[in-house]
């Protein structure tokens, strides 16, 4: 199928500004990119987009959720925490069914999509439910699956290899590539030296990447000095997660040593400003990791946390945050938000061809709306995406050349029956 | 003119959450408010709304902007608080005409009841345009006029008492009540003491509230230190400017003794997080103001620095920032900054019968839809506003008794029109 977009403003997230441009799409690739309308047979057939007062950019990459926590939304709130998580979340979890978590990836899904996302990473519960919801979406994704498990060995920790080989089997490259795996390993604090190093040398083995929470809240910092006697980091680093690629969520509480660690092994640290702010767990230093050249990237953390997976409002608070707390107008600017949100998100989670607009990369785009008294007058169409945009002015959402979202209608969900599933 | 909101849930502001309730409106006042339907005749010949799916809350008010600014949005960003203001922003604003500002005014009304503000306090230029787009418009305002005028007597500054006295009474307590005027001191480090001490003087001889800007940024409390031989706030004090009541934009460098001095003269201190943040002012010191007992309000400083005008983000981002940076995941609740964005607001701003949702209060209310895949499932409904709700979750907007806004429709202001003079 090929698709034009005409008469639309496209930031490529590489080169500027493209004005009253034209993007045309063969398939699941961006195969013409020009303010110079497409000659001859090259579009004849094409299904055509009217990008008139819109944005095109990439899709947003969310770096760190777990989308089916769409299911806890406001359930609990105003607690720190230890009592969050383990009075209050994870006794739920534990009644989590297979269909619960469809449907609520499946929410979590609709507000990506409605919100501008068209990748996650996500970590959680019964996760073939979680590819299956993928698969049947459109949307792009970074799977991981946790090998280590509790209880089967007396009350020890054991890593099943198995369970995480036939994930990874199943659901690895499939949908259209749209599809990878990759291992969880929650963090350091929840398990032990012994299962970490399994772990590791099984992704290693298996030329997986790690996704993992680290140096979330003080509390994760004083265990593991207690338990390991190093910091999250360094434990992580003497237990060979380090040896493969690694998504690192939080990264919240790091000395200058640790963002040293975290380049020498190229980590992709995942800022989750909504989150780490609600649940009280700090700020972390995005511009120290952004001048040590990091390639840091943006999530929204789960829904139970945030409370919404809205990556057009993580985007602008991390925008602002930083300039805030540092008192520098300088630092973090729309620009780097912008990278952050897209490109470095896609590099980490491993698709190397999304995030970027360009010739020859997978067409995974959206059309903001610019059409709303929030958004005019517009002089500066990146300040306006980063400083005034909300999830709400994504009209189109375009993921491996196939259209998910237009006019703010979901393509690929029944929005009213999901909606009306969770009255 | 009656209307009656049927099947809503409310947040009343103050008792709670009445479910599947029913709101009456009589001309400009609340009549009725139950989870029982009014019997009788009391509601036979009322206008229904069907409040299915609703939250009904106060409407927001936003306790400190400069409307018009909208004409400046993302024209100027990531830079120094001063750059932007003295050598982006203040040039341009010479050049704005009253058209300009009507028009300006206009599009950020148009902005403010799309995202829930039903009342704003303003200050900026051209005071008489501003009146005239609220008083067609149908929202609430206390509207300051500035009376110190600079470079009339060779480069000196003086306070023109008349062009005061001649505002107020053209629009002081006009519009069915909607306009309150107030005193514009711009700030401390603006003028001199000479004319801040006339001006104050002013105010409290016509009965004045003030609107000012105090302790926004470190370069102000130097400059006042080096001006005054003390801080904003003391400056402010001894120059008489507490003698009335105060509406006191940003307070973000306020020492302990400084709080117990706004606690004192009960002043309103306005927090607006979004431009503190931006402009990398700092972080207000709001869990300590609200300890103090003062009367936190919140507002969204103008569009210029946010850059939107939107309360619903602005309640997000207060609901959050304070949490993390203070690593304190109990402070600010979602109840807290519901107070602050309403209630609070409103009794600053002089309008003692509006904020809460009550027999007997000002018709003053927004409806937010939750039939949207972001609010659901709907555990809190409060949380749930705060949290996870955007602006365009707004569906109606009830001002004084009239609608103002229905099904995302503004029905005082032309908005196709708007949107195309902004091309």
């Amino acid at each position: 199928m090929k698709l034009l977009i005409k008469n639309v403003n496209i930031l490529t997230g590489e080169d500027g500004i493209i004005n009253n441009g034209f993007l045309g799409i063969d398939e699941d690739k961006i195969t013409y990119i020009s303010n110079i309308a497409p000659g001859g047979e090259q579009f004849k057939d094409a299904e055509i987009i009217d990008g008139k007062d819109g944005i095109a950019m990439p899709g947003l990459v969310n770096a760190h959720t777990h989308c089916a926590m769409t299911l806890l939304r406001n359930f609990a709130n105003d607690m720190p925490l230890e009592k969050w998580l383990f009075e209050n979340i994870i006794p739920r979890e534990g009644e989590l069914t297979d269909e619960d978590i469809y449907k609520g990836t499946l929410l979590g899904i609709a507000e990506m999509i409605k919100s501008g996302t068209t990748t996650f990473a996500d970590m959680y519960l019964h996760m073939d439910q979680v590819a299956r919801a993928v698969t049947e979406t459109g949307i792009r994704a970074n799977l991981s699956r946790g090998p280590i498990t509790s209880g089967v060995r007396g009350n020890g920790l054991t890593v099943d290899t198995n369970a995480y080989m036939d994930y990874k089997k199943r659901w690895d490259n499939t949908a259209d590539g749209r599809i990878k795996v990759s291992m969880e390993i929650h963090s350091v604090y929840l398990f032990d030296e012994v299962s970490i190093r399994e772990a590791a040398q099984l992704a290693k083995s298996t030329d997986s990447r790690i996704q993992i929470h680290l140096s979330e809240t003080t509390t994760e910092l004083n265990t593991s000095i207690e338990k390991y006697g190093v910091k999250p980091i360094q434990a992580a680093e003497r237990f060979g997660v380090f040896d493969v690629p690694v998504i690192a969520a939080h990264c919240v509480h790091l000395d200058d040593e640790e963002i040293k660690l975290l380049k020498k092994y190229n980590v992709n640290p995942v800022h989750n400003p909504s989150s780490n702010l609600k649940l009280g767990s700090g700020v972390a230093r995005i511009p120290d990791m952004l001048k040590a050249g990091l390639n840091v990237c943006l999530g929204t953390d789960g829904a139970a946390s945030n409370n919404n997976v809205d990556m057009m409002e993580e985007m602008h608070i991390a925008a602002l945050l930083h300039k805030g707390v540092n008192r520098d107008p300088l630092c973090v600017s729309a620009e780097e938000v912008l990278k952050i949100a897209t490109v470095n998100g896609a590099k980490a989670l491993g698709f190397e061809d999304v995030g970027v607009l360009k010739e020859g990369m997978k067409a995974d785009l959206i059309i903001i709306d610019t059409n709303k008294v929030h958004l005019r007058p517009l002089y500066n169409p990146q300040a306006a995406v980063i400083y005034s945009a909300q999830g709400s002015d994504v009209d189109t959402v375009i993921v491996n050349g196939k259209i998910l979202m237009k006019g703010r209608e979901l393509l690929t969900i029944d929005e009213e029956k999901l909606l009306n599933s969770f009255r």
